[in-house]
């Protein structure tokens, strides 16, 4: 058996736990020394190998490996890029990558991401096909946005879920202490431009013991003031306040996001997010009660301090097994977790094609979303509530996470430059 | 040594940490039975005051009482409500207050707030001395805004500051990963009408190993449109992404709040907050970098889960000490946290006058600040850098906090209605 180099890429938005899906890739590479060479990592992305920007990851102690668990972000780099169509491609790209594979005989790549990234990968081992390159193209997943088909969650989305509910739960108690004579409500706007799974995460604060009275707007469920008004009004008679979480993808009855149906920001620019204040802008105008509404942006998906145990150790699982299907010579396949129960929590890892899963976005069913559209039913919180589960420890350094500099050096390239 | 009552309220903004202090009441006025009979709780501050609705503390068993510092938000809930003039008070607050008072035989005060509380707490005293009520009253320092004159510190800021400065570390490592294709400036809004204590806290970042690229934007210091483009410009430069910390409370060269100056939102109300969008506008505006914003609003204040164990001893300490200057006679003062050294950082609780305290807002010295006006210097390090230390573990349940039900019921009223 030939030993040949590998490639592990990380792409689209990054997430609290994709460095640990690194970790699994690499510790496990290491485990088959006689079937992987050196295992490069790109600096950022696809972009890094049209730029032939590799990072020899051997660089790495296994200390330095173990804390890639510790550190939220691609600590490779990630990148926003869609390859173009196959047989459409006057800027060279195709070529440029198969030069790039060549050169540094990479028979593996492990490729990080979310469904543009499945779709990625996907081109990549068509065109080892066409080219014979005999490059194997796995997909690890990885998305907060947990709209990857055929696996049971993505790797991400627990820890954003744990967040958004922990967030939550504790603003609710901030709200309560002064609705008397302050803010009534409070309104979180929270990440998912098409699928709800990370508003409806917001629904897990029924499992506290004192759940606060919530409102979810969903992608899925087009905007209808009158009833949200109306359940608005009615949860602030009944408990003094509430909160609303917000999906920045929510939309109106015509389909358009409503935080850019024509509305614009101070500016006269359409808003950049910003959801939220409109939302809370309606219901000061609706009801005049006073509102507080919060945008925590990147803070929700980089919170690795909030990380779940279990999406830990599902992004570490992903990463290993994705070298398990390599050496089992599997090819255009992406890793999946399996739920083989709710309570207790079993899963296991395994695999699903890859052309099944490029471009295909998994909203949040309609039997997880309460018949009044605001809020989550029994069958999303039995569903939810194993991801949130467990504190993902972290190692501290003066009150903050200790996050390593690490010896990350491009590999001396062997091709020439190319613009991307 | 007659047995009276004693009466604890929480007052102003709440904390992540504002519970603790009522624990710390609650358990050394348990362990003096001698001298301090029922420990009430306003319901909603001195609102609760107002309408004679007070909590038997004594309904709570010890583990509950424990269990308090577990809890972010006001428990027995807390007002924003100002006193008028002890001499201009047509409404009759002040002799309502008297006859609440002596209905149920109080005979000390714990008032736990910030500045505006401090002054509630110095009328009551002066009240007192008028009526000869022989009401003791001592403040309990707390606010995140850290702005209390005579302590090194306030319980409150520092759970904050560990939340801004996690929050800003993790968010860089993820704009950091994705510069090169995607967003290049992250804002992130904080807390701080008028002092700049939550937006220097983000300096802290200085602390870990491979530091952020960071601007602050105080609202001590007016804001510099061209020097502040021209820093963002130079921290993208050298390294290819910043991340910019705005005070809510950030003012033009005229003084105008740069969120208030004429800038509306979508529905031409003035914004709501928001200054992070104003901020992120401007910089898109002028060098056309694409740029993401958050505003955290109460997510920051409410984060128990961040909350640094340094704050969590202050706070509680802060309440226990407050019984003790009870007991030794104090009327009209404030607890104070003196700082004894840096490090190894050492403290201990002190007290001050009520009357030196009222009012006063401590901002950040010019001296924390660079001189750039864009930075904290070494000696703000230096002062903040003990306030952040130490993880105050969290009970979870089903990976979210344990917040406990408690039995909290106003006793029966002995005096007729008052209208708040």
């Amino acid at each position: 058996m030939t030993v040949r180099n590998a490639l592990y890429a990380q792409s689209g938005g990054v997430t609290a736990v994709i460095n640990a899906s690194a970790r699994g890739v690499i510790e496990a590479a290491r485990q088959n020394p006689d079937r992987i060479g050196t295992l490069f990592a790109a600096h950022n992305g696809i972009v890094g190998v049209l730029r032939e920007a590799l990072i020899d990851t051997s660089s790495l102690s296994d200390d330095q490996v173990t804390s890639l668990s510790q550190r939220p972000g691609g600590v490779f780099g990630s990148c926003r890029y869609k390859l173009p169509p196959l047989d459409d491609d006057p800027e060279g790209i195709y070529p440029r990558l198969v030069d790039v594979f060549r050169a540094h005989d990479i028979g593996t790549l492990f490729y990080n991401g979310g469904g543009d990234s499945a779709d990625t990968a996907h081109k990549l081992g068509l065109l080892s096909d066409q080219h014979q390159l005999g490059l194997q193209c796995i997909a690890v997943p990885k998305t907060v946005d947990n709209d990857l088909p055929m696996t049971d969650c993505s790797p991400g989305f627990g820890s954003v879920a744990r967040y958004v509910a922990t967030s939550l739960l504790e603003a609710s108690l901030d709200v309560r202490s002064m609705c008397d004579t302050s803010t009534k409500v409070f309104v979180m706007e929270v990440m998912g431009r098409h699928a709800g799974w990370i508003a409806a995460s917001a629904g897990l604060v029924a499992l506290a013991a004192d759940p606060s009275p919530l409102l979810i707007l969903f992608p899925e469920v087009p905007f209808q003031p009158e009833a949200f008004h109306a359940e608005v009004d009615r949860l602030i008679e009944q408990h003094g306040y509430c909160c609303v979480v917000v999906s920045e993808g929510v939309r109106d009855d015509c389909g358009d996001f409503l935080a850019d149906s024509g509305r614009t920001d101070a500016f006269g620019h359409q808003q950049l997010g910003g959801v939220a204040a409109v939302i809370a802008g309606m219901i000061v105008e609706n009801g005049g009660h006073k509102c507080h509404w919060a945008v925590p942006d990147y803070l929700q998906r980089a919170a690795r301090h909030l990380a779940s145990a279990t999406d830990l150790s599902h992004a570490l699982a992903v990463g290993r097994h994705a070298v398990a299907l390599a050496m089992d010579h599997h090819h255009q396949v992406m890793v999946t977790i399996e739920r083989i129960s709710d309570s207790p929590y079993q899963w296991k890892v395994g695999h699903a094609p890859l052309a099944e899963i490029a471009n295909v976005e998994a909203g949040v069913p309609a039997a997880y979303i309460r018949e009044d559209g605001f809020g989550i039913t029994e069958q999303a919180l039995t569903y939810l509530a194993p991801l949130i589960e467990g504190d993902a420890s972290q190692v501290l350094r003066h009150g903050l996470p200790d996050i390593q500099t690490l010896p990350l050096q491009c590999v001396p390239r062997k091709l020439s430059d190319f613009k991307v």
